[in-house]
């Protein structure tokens, strides 16, 4: 997976209009292929700032583009993408924006030429934003959506595919309606629940918050997201979105009567009559079920989503190895890993608050566990599972 | 932060009864130390696995433990606690499940003597179990909640702490209903939150999870737990759970609301008149101010969480390398990374689902951010972020 030359050097001019982190990456990654990129965006700093960085020259207006790729926030991008349809009579206009729908309908609203537009989503988004931390490697291996309208002309929809080729990603073709019900599914509603339990540690105790550990700062890990870009996205694709909310919060009506009963119980202020008796024993087996079953679906979930070659999350071994907290130590150990011939699969170093050590947990195919653990050992590493 | 022979060469005799993962491990970390260790457990098979592995010998029965450590099954660890207040008459005796508060109402219910019985929770938790699990560095570094009861004599929690401290733990004494609402917070609800999306993904269409990034795999991590021992989890720290999902449902019905105003917009089956006019923007307004808010506000409590030195999570800059995968590559990674003279922070390996590359975060002190970029780029790294 790389920037590809020769799918490159089929596209022509290439037109970009906002430059922004996504728009100054594409426009990186295409000039270091020695594609012609003209630029623009409202802001002259932003412009001038994208240009300075090398991701192609201001647009001197002279129409040349066959194909146009609007960058701009959310919430403008159809607009933009009909006004570059109306400008450019014979330009392929696409887009970067993560819902697609809205878009799709909007532009048709405003009765511009259907037949050159394909709506597009690189999935490759980043905490930071902005010109200043665009990196024309931004889509090496990233799937790059691809969303035909009814109207798409064939010829426009490969055109944008070579553009997601040139730039090193994986174009997934889908329409429109199933690309906003995947996101909503796999992007959308994780970071609404992972906001929803940020968002409770708002106010909590320092003491509490010591407590943490790996669990909750994986789960969090997205909340620390654009709150104005997030709303845009989110109201942007607002049906499916709450499609999948409704069954969230069915399962979590459910978790709550299941605990609330039981918290009853406690107070005698209702619940079963005889908590210890064979009434409450049955009450709380039914709390049991409805608790396991929902963990027992997580895990099954959990399971379906790919690893990194294909395969499910669980099919590697894991060992959790501690690392000094000092230069040089995962060099050691990385070392090490490397003299008994192992491929690591994934890695994770997990925190230890205030403390000189880490512990790093590296995945490895479960056949290679037993050499892996026995030649650390016998470096001195302390492995802990 | 290691272990404490110190420590342990005070600690004197320990019965650990229960011999999965958390009494074996207590056991080898204390064998290893020189203290002396009798084991107990109802399965004869793993009692006989745990004594081999090195965790103690077989409790000959004499009554001469200073300390036992109950580590049962949550829903068992009460009855076991106070069989063994009865049966010991000197011991102090502590547990190590992960709800504090129903295992001190439960043993208070017996009758047992309450000044010996000190509850404890180590915060070491694995996704595996057992015996064969076990390691005795797996407290290092880890919180252990010690919670006294109003009636625990001073000494008997002395001889919890010095237990933490010989196994390398940092203990941390609060009373049992604070322990168990701060890790309702930290915890639980963080892994309720986390099964409710997964259980979403159970029936999802292979090419929708193709296209999961590592947000909704953070965010599902702990999802892959054991169903019947957070149900025993869960229901034992009913209340405290309750109360924080209340909140979380209150969060999650207004997102809901919001969204679904512009949805009723769409389908024109409700909503104001006027999608488009200034009507239709108040409204669209109003749900962009909720979802922002919900979203700003995780940014703000994911913030309070402590980082690996005691700082907040976003004090590190973050660069993302590519990495080809191929054994020897993380090796010479880490060992130009040492050229720079850099201590990494953190570290995530990245999927990319069936592509010959890997990415990886690397968190480093702002500071060192630039001299680790130079030195990488000029070791021919691709640096994407």
């Amino acid at each position: 997976m790389s920037l590809d030359p020769a799918a490159a050097a089929a596209l022509g001019t290439v037109r970009i209009v906002g430059t922004g982190l996504l728009g100054t990456s594409i426009g990186l990654a295409l000039t270091s292929l020695g594609t012609r990129v003209v630029l623009a965006d409202p802001s002259p700093t932003s412009l001038s700032l994208a240009a300075s960085l090398g991701a192609g020259e201001p647009d001197p207006g002279n129409g040349t583009a066959r194909i146009t790729v609007v960058a701009a926030p959310p919430d403008v991008t159809a607009q933009v993408v009909a006004a570059e349809l109306a400008a450019g009579p014979s330009t392929t206009v696409t887009d970067v924006a993560s819902v697609k729908g809205q878009v799709l309908r909007s532009v048709t609203d405003t009765g511009a030429d259907l037949t050159r537009y394909v709506g597009g989503h690189p999935m490759a988004g980043r905490e930071r934003s902005g010109p200043m931390a665009a990196r024309g490697d931004l889509f090496l291996g990233r799937p790059w959506v691809i969303c035909p309208g009814e109207k798409s002309d064939p010829t426009r929809v490969a055109d944008v595919r070579l553009l997601a080729q040139a730039l090193g990603a994986s174009p997934v073709t889908m329409p429109a309606v199933d690309h906003d019900a995947a996101v909503a599914l796999v992007s959308h509603v994780p970071q609404i629940a992972s906001s929803l339990v940020a968002a409770r540690l708002q106010h909590a105790a320092d003491d509490v918050l010591a407590l943490a550990g790996q669990g909750v700062r994986d789960v969090t890990r997205v909340a620390a997201s654009d709150p104005v870009l997030w709303a845009q996205i989110l109201t942007g694709n607002a049906r499916p979105v709450v499609d999948v909310l409704h069954g969230v919060r069915g399962d979590l009506d459910a978790v709550i009567e299941a605990l609330a009963v039981l918290v009853d119980d406690d107070t005698d202020a209702g619940g079963p009559a005889d908590p210890g008796g064979p009434a409450g024993r049955r009450v709380l087996g039914a709390s049991l079920v409805e608790v396991a079953g929902l963990i027992h679906r997580g895990t099954v979930g959990r399971e379906r989503i790919p690893g990194k070659h294909g395969g499910g999350p669980d099919r590697f071994a894991v060992l959790t190895v501690v690392i000094p907290d000092e230069p040089g130590q995962l060099a050691a150990l990385f070392a090490d890993i490397g003299t008994a011939g192992v491929n690591v699969e994934e890695l994770t170093l997990e925190h230890a608050p205030g403390r000189a050590v880490g512990l790093l947990e590296v995945s490895v195919v479960p056949g290679a566990a037993d050499t892996l653990t026995k030649t650390l050992a016998s470096h001195g590493w302390k492995i802990v599972g």
